[in-house]
């Protein structure tokens, strides 16, 4: 089993996708918050790119989520914050979700057979889900804007970490998440709080997301994009 | 002064380089051998972008040096070794090279007012160099035909250590590679043999390549791209 990472997804048109399981990484903060919704009991989720195709599935019966450049969309139920997306009253509800990066990234990785969701929340669900295919591996960082970005590659060295044993490093992006990771893992809030995101997201007042979105292993789930849709 | 690194040219859009001091890094090994030719007495080097370039070249009294896929072309007088380059017979020779991605770079590179070269072989110069001068900075690494590499990101990564206390870093990508550069700073040549392109490279039998271009500081030079030629 051979593992590799599309650092943006300016670059996911190098790799061919075709016989890959995906896994879908944007930290801070979609797919944390996909993690938390659907840990927490909401139905599904269903990640969209633009407002509009939101609000049409708003009208169908979905609450609606979503940021741009990270704050919450007036017209929505919902931002983009994991705590949103715990609510109890969400609990066998669906989601449309439209995010600035990780709903692209989503929409990217649609050629390959199969779609899975990662964030620190459920880090070792993924490492073991990843342990148990026969897939060679892609892990597919949403970045910011189709800028690199810190928190999404660290957990990518996660996942490598988790799969030291069982899988190839595929290319040197591996390599150097796998030490960026090893540096880091004692203290990942603190490196994630570094990251120009986090300093970004600081600025809306959500220390308290950035923190929940560097914990592992709060969900022992693995979402799986099904007809467009996340569910587990 | 603000410190940016693009790690393929593939993301080299993204960058505004209208305003940038550009440093091309190929460390396997094309700005190496620039690097290395120049600090030996050889006059100047052309980049060109195809073989059909370096052979009018050749007609008009250049060396012709290039490689396609690691290997020398059978036409050209050297190949891509840094031991091609320090030939004592070519002290005071212009040397045409073309290389399969460190000259992509240097072309994509044109738009900013000022380009240098940078390797191991030049470390301390390029960051004595880039304190001096007062424009803001990107490292622009070739990578391997359009991915990250890890021995280019680690170069920037010891020049965004160099200038921890003079630059801002401006992206994650100069946090990265900076503290990729910390945790493997003690041995750089035991990790760039571990990477992909070494690996390759390995096959070819140039092991003492890689050896050379991971050792810091054998030149006090600063190459600069000037009318398309680099000179010091």
């Amino acid at each position: 089993m051979k593992i590799d990472i599309c650092y943006t997804p300016e670059l996911i048109q190098q790799f061919d996708v075709s016989d890959k399981c995906i896994v879908v990484i944007d930290v801070l903060r979609a797919t944390s918050c996909m993690v938390a919704g659907l840990g927490s009991g909401v139905e599904s989720i269903r990640p969209v790119a633009t407002v509009e195709e939101c609000e049409a599935l708003g009208k169908q019966g979905y609450i609606m989520a979503g940021e741009r450049g990270g704050k919450k969309l007036a017209q929505f139920n919902i931002g983009n914050s994991p705590f949103d997306y715990m609510q109890s009253e969400f609990k066998g509800k669906r989601i449309a979700a439209t995010t600035t990066n990780g709903t692209r990234a989503i929409d990217l990785s649609k050629g390959a057979p199969e779609v899975i969701i990662g964030a620190f929340l459920n880090l070792s669900a993924i490492v073991n889900y990843l342990k148990s295919q026969k897939r060679d591996i892609l892990l597919f960082c949403a970045g910011w804007k189709g800028h690199y970005n810190l928190e999404d590659s660290l957990f990518a060295g996660a996942v490598c970490d988790g799969l030291k044993k069982e899988a190839e490093f595929d290319s040197d992006a591996a390599i150097s998440a796998f030490y960026l990771y090893e540096s880091m893992q004692k203290d990942l809030f603190y490196y994630i709080s570094r990251s120009n995101h986090a300093a970004r997201l600081s600025k809306f007042g959500i220390i308290k997301d950035i923190e929940y979105c560097s914990s592992p292993d709060a969900f022992d789930i693995v979402p799986k994009l099904v007809d467009g849709s996340l569910t587990i």
